[in-house]
């Protein structure tokens, strides 16, 4: 048996989230399942600033079909004077939002030195950043814990060092990972970055995790992020994660790129029609 | 009215090509029609080998709800070593195959010097590859003529030159130019090219022109054209350009990336769904 | 021996290009001489405007230690509403500054057909720009030729590309290629183009042809420039190719990248200790 | 003095990176000083493997002309499955090298955590690698400290996204920053990353910092990285960091891009040269 799993560790370079290592991979976080039928949607602010705005948008985009909530209370910034959000306090808010609405949390994790924090408060979904793709630090830790880990793909990173990076988590016998494709560094600027639709069905044959899109850190900016939604969709994506805010000129973070929640809405409508065009739901 | 068209000039690098400028445009080929609410559909073989293998094709794709036929008969390739095509005498078979069929006849066309070749065969959309996407004499000269081009965008050429390019046909009195995106050249080496798909949101909010995508060369393998083809739909391209070919092992051209005339079937039932979805027809 | 050349070309994608099939070739065109000790330098504005233009870069490059006169009679523009250059009259203008400053001549064409004006105006180098790297028309046209071609890599092409682009031009019996690199699209929006350098020193591995490097269209901006020509001497590059004008802000083409005489003869001086350096002159 | 401190805030995305904030800032790590008018350059293994190993690479290229000693002790490696790095014992053994040769210390953090060890062990330049420029807590806990922190640029990164990364040391209140160029994620495969050259003289337009190229990640070859090596310090880097190893076939990481001592020795004979071209000192 031993000699078997050296044998495939020379075939792949990432053994367990190889097609061939298992059935197809379904993470659940509370209601939502990632890889089911029914597609996982995420949405919600980019950055968590109060209570209020968070239980706004989240009745909002619940309304609307959202199946989780995300909101960035740790907030990797390139710039230091940029709002770097809430921290603590914003994981706080998350959870009581959560308790409010019954939808599962999505947040960011950008250090292991938090991860007491997302346990405490009892974090549904620990996102890593694309920024920290390979933190490889941060996704050993991660590995160690059993908890949802959605790992979006690095701006520069090919699906192999996605995978690579999946396989960290892995290793350490954390089984629940969700990737995310939310854009590559290209030559093209009338978007923020390329979203490579391609990765979709490239990483459905490669692995047996699911995927999902990133629409609003790819475009960046708010009118095209229902066409994209809609591709990612039709490309076989298991969800999305959207950010929406009813307020994104006074938004702290990102406010350029969210969708309104009535767009956000409007989006689902068209959503829902390609899901059941591809034989999934939303 | 000459200041006004300067006042345009300046507001936009691209005025004819510019959304502002007219309506949407519809191209009509023969019975292909883009821009319309029904799709049109392009798929035949890379080359033209033989009116036998381009007969056979045409048969299998116009079955499948193809409404216009490719094939090549003056290639572009990378290397003088490659098959080059059979140039005029692959015009004529085409232009049989046509008969026979009715399909319209979408090839390529590489020099300004065999425009009277395309018009002694009366091909009905004259494609301009990639690699001459600014073969700036061609364009001009096609720019003098009352026939559909399709333009390809360049790998690695931005949204705005590709406009840029089309502008030099709209500026000769053309204005039938179709676009195409067909994937640009980054890092990720998974596939071919990387399928720019936020190119057709991105092109429909700034021009006027139909857009279609070639998902064919985006991917350089055919497992995933399908995902391809369902995702630029969902994100409102005008139609398709997809290579067939019924014995692929044997093709002069690509085969490594046709898909099986079976295959290009199946994906057409999921293009119809993904189609009627948002509000449009395969 | 025939079997000996087809084993050949089965082992390289360019088996005329290749390092292995003959030593380094040195392209002559009347006083400069690529592939030599002594460094290529071509220099001069990016378009011919009046011959009192032309004649006045000429002079000034031609006292700093330029070897070669540039100027572009037909010129590529992404737009169809930029000045698309004075064509063979521009050709006229350059031979008549050639009769008086004794420099050769290397400027662009664009079509095969302009082929009889290049010839009649003894033009002594025949450039063929990125844009048309894979006009395989042009190129084995010009592989008909016995006139040295100044082959530029494409943004969005490969080394290996390159040099298949070159292999048309050699199979036509034209020995006579000097490759050009002169940046290639990517991200990173600070210059233009990013110079790809790396090529230099990979391409003195891959073949025997000579390569010089464009620094002004890779950076689109003139401060950077001479800093790229020293490191492209000290990479190991056969020449440069630079745009230098008297007058920028009323240069009817990329004025905004041009450098003025004293620039460029300050460059010069900077060109030439890295060249000795390197074991090489200028 | 407050407001003047706004307004430099507004003007510029990193206001204390930025070319006016200073004079050249000269980073002094023992021996080594990073800005002057003679070269930094950093040499030594991948990764610390053995004393033994350390302190013959270090031997070998001290006689060369190196100026300080890299090695990696915590290793950020793509997969799992590769050798991770010594960790603190790395850190014991490079100490130990330093005491015998007086060479500074250049080594990698990848945790905030390991802050205690590098301390203790008076690690003389914490580098942070590629993968890690936007860790942004790594990078304000790096500013807390009063050590030189050399940041790579990330490979899907812009310059603008470098200087802002190095400016949240700075912020912190560390003055003493180097910057490196490693390389860029592009669609150009016969290297590993694609040099961006430019950056070199584009930072050196825009901060005071000093600049140092890395030719061996960017290359991933060692038969190219001489002539990158002349190239960075021909367009003006402060200095180089190069990978060596005594032993490439046996290193146990990026073995296959290591340089031979004696290569470095030529190596450095050939930038000795071009620095002294360009007004420096190796």
């Amino acid at each position: 048996m031993s000699s078997e799993k050296g044998k495939n560790e020379k075939a792949s370079p990432y053994p367990l989230a190889a097609r061939g290592a298992k059935e197809d991979t379904k993470v659940a976080a509370r209601g939502a399942v990632f890889g089911a039928e029914r597609l996982a949607i995420i949405a919600g602010p980019c950055a968590v600033e109060t209570e209020e705005q968070v239980l706004t948008v989240a009745g909002r985009v619940q309304a609307a079909g959202a199946t989780a909530l995300r909101g960035g209370a740790y907030k990797p910034r390139s710039s230091p004077y940029s709002f770097q959000g809430l921290e603590e306090k914003g994981l706080e808010i998350l959870a009581r939002v959560r308790e409010k609405t019954g939808l599962p949390i999505v947040t960011e994790i950008m250090d292991a030195r938090a991860i007491p924090h997302f346990l405490k408060h009892d974090i549904d979904v620990l996102q890593v950043g694309a920024r920290n793709m390979q933190n490889f630090t941060l996704l050993k830790e991660l590995g160690a814990l059993r908890k949802p880990v959605l790992l979006k793909r690095g701006m520069g990173s090919s699906v192999t060092e996605l995978l690579q990076a999946a396989e960290y988590v892995l290793h350490g016998g954390n089984e629940d990972v969700i990737l995310c494709e939310r854009g590559i560094s290209t030559f093209e600027k009338s978007t923020r970055a390329t979203l490579d639709i391609s990765a979709i069905p490239v990483l459905k044959k490669e692995t047996h995790l699911p995927i999902i899109v990133d629409p609003s850190h790819a475009a960046g900016r708010p009118d095209i992020i229902p066409a994209l939604a809609r591709a990612a969709v039709a490309a076989g994506a298991d969800g999305l994660i959207v950010e929406v805010h009813h307020d994104p000129s006074h938004a702290l973070c990102d406010g350029a790129q969210a969708l309104l929640p009535d767009a956000f809405a409007a989006m689902m409508d068209d959503v829902r029609r390609v899901a059941a065009a591809v034989g999934r739901e939303a």
